[in-house]
């Protein structure tokens, strides 16, 4: 029996916070409550004047990415550790299966990657392409494997773009099975003209990069995909929104009655598009994903979004390509990879910016981290709130503990952080990962191998 | 020790619904879990296939309200005890002060009135007048009294109603001590002025109530309302909300960031316009109140805020005047007094039109019906919380069952009712309050006196 | 020389009402004025008590649309007699290759059926495919031809249905040549689902039009083609706008400072859904068109937008398909041609709701029924204005003259009137085209073959 | 006889623009047409390359406005011959009657004080407190004087601020007579308590004024205004609308068929709030005036306001404190008298930053200078139009020619140029006023007292 008792500190959940002792015995949360005695060898962690919160769930990474024959930095062993030693103890990553092939060998491809993983971990699948052995591997994995939510990409034409005829179809099987429908919102037929055009006028930097990718080419698509849920009566979840056109489009079909869910990344939230214009290309071109980082008056329309409800979770897209990588595009913008890191510095920008800014509460921090992902996906409780019965993933947070992020001391295997030299206030002192503490004030322990695959059952009949 | 053990039910929270038994001793919960024990001479009462719920906060009523040298119907033991057979255990009155009246006399007059309580019971206390009594019995109230909330009434023209000048400085004065403003909004100017166009045109009856309080009326008092809050950076609670406009400008506002929360009644939600266009004076004139009742779309607009969330509370403004007291208009509608009941019949209501028809969750239900009251006004989780520790104010709800609402069965002294003959399907088989059974399959228990006062602390600096 | 005084009459233009007479001499308005003398040999028509307007133009119409070998049964003759019955001189047809089909080629043949053409018509060009050779052709249909519009069709899958591809290729093409893209909004992947859904529920008859063809189906596609057009920063105008969601994402589109532009029909105006209901299948087929008939919501919408200013025209989808050739979705409501008549309606109908209604002053009507689709499709003043120099192309208006609208009085050869049994007050007197008198009180001496065909220049570099 | 005739240029009205020379006889416009001849005698402008245009109105203006003892520099003949040098020839003025001032004597005494203008005038008159004589007197200023519209200032609270119920009689006043209310929109408590607020935290210089009036106490004040106007089911103009939200709320109400109109001032559109922030006292109090200039986020939406049309007019709010009297604030922003200059930049500032950018069409231009405003406040088209018969008040405008602003050059009266060192592109060359050449390349040669008033009749039953 293994076991830890968390002592002194105040429990945050998303609905409340109070003061409580957590005890942690053999990966569960055993008990939550005033006072409770340590049982024999139990580890103590002390929590005085910090939080104790459910670890972070990171609903959108790329871990051990393909791309062209070699793939992103962190695997899913340093990606999950980075994660850990950021407060985030579960991820939820995407199976990508390319055009053609079957849903269910991507699937396996991934599961077999993710093998190496520190912490826990789950799957949504992409939806590129469609026959009939889609529409049954979907059923596949949601009845066998634990899978509910299904992604599309509306953009990266001549890829793995999706038309509406899949989206259609795909949204339409989804409802069947109980799984949620997720898009990745960006006109891709835009994008490609926008493209074309920066670079018949001689744009080939990273600066065409969000040129060709403005706010308007993903509004339409965030609007397209709820109109598309909406007429089938599916809810829908729209990752990475990133500019007010796209907000706004998913709380007017909010006030319509419609379910829509919207996640941020933390790199949306607090970096500007200010970046896309610095002449070092390695600076540059690290900072390209998509949709790009947008302006101040997109920033606070997120912000005023998760502090409305009509935005739900936040997220990183965590993907890192290295700059040997990222060179690729040197001499054309749309060769760059897209994708940057943040898995680990997530909870600890978001509080800064977050909490400490006075926009947010523990408990909505708690409910945009972790709470309402796990809500969403169909593992609550279990992941995402403090309660006994709950898996032992939790973050000790101290508010008044400091940090400058940087490439030097991330723990992730990339070499480039989006938001380097940033100070902030509010940084997690202990991490536990299944009832072990994996990270304790700078010291990371995380072991390979021992993160496992969770399944998140399907949606009720309800 | 006084024990019940409630056994074999699904608990239900706003943010999750779990089998369990849950175990009250002495008025407080002492433990939800499986397979509890029932204490020596405890109570047990089966919930197999009912829902375990928290039971029904009424954020808004007028139990006991003097008019005219009479009351209302209801006083605060037969209202509360009403509240207790349709599953509600706690309400919010509110105290009223004429105007020059001090408040801290107000308060302690409605105090007194309160005493015989069948229920727990709490006070909003109205602004109706400015000076700096008023400004230093604020600070009483707040700091010694348990008061965190105070109402404005921004129609009523020539009684009660404030102008621009009193809500500045009351809201002003909320915001130091730490409490909620909260609006009944209709422009009392424009009322006025409607009502005697309705009258110039020969409009007397009833069907002149809703002409002179149209959308556009309450609409405006909400925007200038959540308008000033916005400038004095002040939360903001909008009572009764009725109409789509109102419901649109709280979601514009809190797309803004800013932090506006509405409430809807039970009827507005359920009961439309037509009412007033019966020729039953009886009829009509029990109909009466302000804001009037609305059409379809306007009633799916409140739906649709509470299942998006900018609309958070569902009330009922129980308020019961007798076709004796309604009469008073009988020959001009503005004399006919204001108010219908409703404290008995709100959950059954809302529970028929929105869990049934799959608008709501049952979790969401909780919310709306008990625990976003109780986050708002500073009182979760004692109330509004199946949890242990909290109050055992509980609800035990059987989906299947059905009843027919009449004024012939209510508990209520209202002569009545404006749910008459709907029949709903989910009611409460057993109401505890303070841990004990004071209703149980139609048989109301409510003991004059028992409820307690519930003091509610400031909001933290936070 | 032949000439026409119209005498005695309040002319009505676009932005003002005054007291003139109209000399028209030689198809042209010579002079307005005061107490202009009639030329030797001039007709003289009394225009006392009556306004004197701009004729109507209707800027979408289908005269002898081929379908499955046969012809809707208005022809180019038929058709343009009917509009100048009705005070309607100038129709905008549209030119619709067959996929595959060469531009030009089809812009011949509709060329040649039009000659037959009692009144001045014009065309649209519809692009319903790619490549380099429609590229070039648009260019000379510009260039050569005077056409500076082309038409898109969002819906209609596996027959003239647009891709996202063609459509940003089309609207580029557009801006280059200072044409204006214009679209039949409606998402035809989601029409085909639902299509399929209806008939996989058994609803095979005219009440599944428009359950598979709902507001949200319409204002996803609208929205699409808005935010194509404001990524390409071409201008665009939508065709039939028939629902409150279409009208509102149009009006947030303007409101960012997008010129986007709104055609409503007098149909979608003024008829409602409930005719799909209608047990006779005649009659509910007869009311087929897409987008469908709406509810009085809709309506409203519509009403509203023209008096604010984000609708601009009003036209009539003038198609007349006979009950013959409607009986061919007698099984199947999918396979019902599409198509309502109006062209000879439409003035009235407008005039009847619009301004005897308050809604809109005669001047704004002069504006939405001619006006501004002059001004939008550059053949301003020639046509929409009463003024010297301009083609005398005008009806006598008659406030007090009433008509009841019926299959059985009207001009056009089809054989359903979907305003059938309607009362109007105010009709036309005397109908002018090309300065000659066509038709007056009930007399229609329509002449086979004298409509000239009118070219529209593109719009300049500004 | 006295005759002009202007020769070779581009006739624009709010319509269109085309290729026509203008005659002018004895102060009206005789002929517009191709190649005029000249009358003997006729004095011939060479408008070659240049645009023929009508006059601008600037319906806000406050000249020789008195305060505390003296009056702003302007007087009725330097501003109205300020205004001439720029190109506007009508400007309408406002009548503020004091608290208790009986409407017709404050009428009166300004009529005379306007005897010196040097072009036409007009006076919309104040409401500022209510009784019977006020109600009586509006009656006589509609039926005798000409005057067809009332100003309500909802700001300056212990001062000329109306109260709900004197905006609430006058408006339904007004509705009756035919006439057009019009608001100053903020809120005046909130202001006060603003400004209070601001002093008490010791900020007293000019940044303090922009921070007592931001958008929201504009916006509710607008939405206040536009909800008594829709109860009431009266137009209503809303001056000076200077933020994103205020110009919302008008849109919002227009697109639900209300009759709402705003005027922009072009300060509000071409300087940014950053005036305030200016150390120099002088310079930062030079540019207060209320509403306070704005950020860029509101000034695009002001343009976009414009470009679609719920916004209609532009103005100048002209009222020229010199900087001794500015300098009565210099310890308390909140005595700095409120008001800037602008009649006679107001053409062509908005001509650079509107037509030149792209934003406008000339014929948008002439709409939103001249046209609207005529339209309005019922003059049309004996201003606002280039046609035979109207006032011959025209500007010879000169696209090419560029000009300096500067405080320097200015002929206004007043010390300060809010426009301090723009170049603009596009200037009038030359003025005509009734007829008469009256600026011409630099050289003004207005005269002292031959403006005359400008009877407008009230708006019909219609
Ligand atoms: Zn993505
Ligand atoms: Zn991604
Ligand atoms: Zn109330
Ligand atoms: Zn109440
Ligand atoms: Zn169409
Ligand atoms: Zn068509
Ligand atoms: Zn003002
Ligand atoms: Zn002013």
């Amino acid at each position: 029996m293994s076991s830890v008792l968390i002592r002194g500190g105040t429990v945050v959940n998303a609905d409340r916070a109070f003061r409580a002792d957590v005890l942690c015995i053999d990966g569960k949360i055993a008990e939550v409550g005033d006072n409770l005695a340590a049982p024999a060898g139990a580890q103590v962690v002390d929590a005085g004047g910090q939080y104790v919160m459910p670890g972070g769930i990171d609903p959108h990474t790329h871990m051990q990415l393909p791309f062209m024959g070699t793939v992103t930095m962190d695997d899913f062993y340093s990606g999950t550790a980075a994660g850990l030693a950021g407060g985030t103890t579960t991820i939820i990553d995407f199976v990508i299966p390319s055009p053609k092939q079957p849903l269910m060998d991507a699937y396996r491809t991934w599961r077999e990657w993710a093998e190496k993983s520190a912490a826990d971990y789950s799957f949504h699948v992409a939806v590129t392409w469609w026959d009939e052995s889609v529409h049954r591997d979907m059923g596949t994995l949601v009845q066998d494997e634990g899978v509910n939510s299904f992604k599309h990409f509306m953009a990266y034409k001549n890829a793995i773009m999706c038309d509406d005829e899949t989206l259609v179809n795909s949204f339409k099987r989804a409802l069947e099975l109980g799984a949620m429908p997720t898009v990745h919102a960006e006109n891709g037929e835009l994008v490609y003209l926008l493209q074309a055009d920066m670079k018949a006028k001689g744009i080939l930097g990273p600066e065409g990069h969000p040129l060709s990718r403005p706010p308007a080419v993903e509004a339409e698509a965030a609007q397209r995909a709820i109109a598309i849920a909406n007429v089938l009566n599916v809810p829908i979840y729209v990752v990475h929104v990133s500019c007010a056109e796209s907000a706004e489009a998913i709380a007017r079909a909010r006030a319509a009655g419609q379910r829509v869910y919207g996640e941020v990344l933390a790199g949306h939230l607090t970096v500007d598009d200010s970046v896309y214009r610095n002449p070092d290309f390695a600076y540059a071109a690290g900072h390209v994903m998509s949709p790009p980082f947008r302006n101040k008056t997109n920033q606070d329309a997120l912000w005023h979004g998760l502090q409305a409800g009509h935005l739900h979770t936040t997220a990183t897209d965590h993907c890192t390509f290295c700059a040997a990588q990222k060179a690729a595009g040197k001499d054309d913008f749309s060769k760059i990879p897209n994708g940057c890191g943040g898995v680990e510095e997530r909870l600890a920008v978001i509080w800064d910016e977050g909490v400490n800014t006075g926009r947010l509460t523990p408990s909505e921090f708690v409910a945009i981290t972790s709470a309402n992902a796990a809500k969403l996906f169909n593992i609550y409780p279990r992941k995402g709130c403090v309660v006994a019965g709950a898996d032992a993933d939790l973050v000790v947070w101290d508010p008044a503990g400091t940090k400058t992020l940087s490439v030097k001391t991330q723990k992730s295997l990339g070499d480039f952080n989006i938001f380097e030299g940033r100070t902030v206030t509010g940084v997690p002192s202990h991490t536990l990962s299944q009832g072990k503490v994996v990270y304790a004030n700078g010291d990371l322990r995380a072991e390979r191998g021992v993160g496992k695959y969770v399944k998140r059952p399907p949606f009720g009949p309800q």
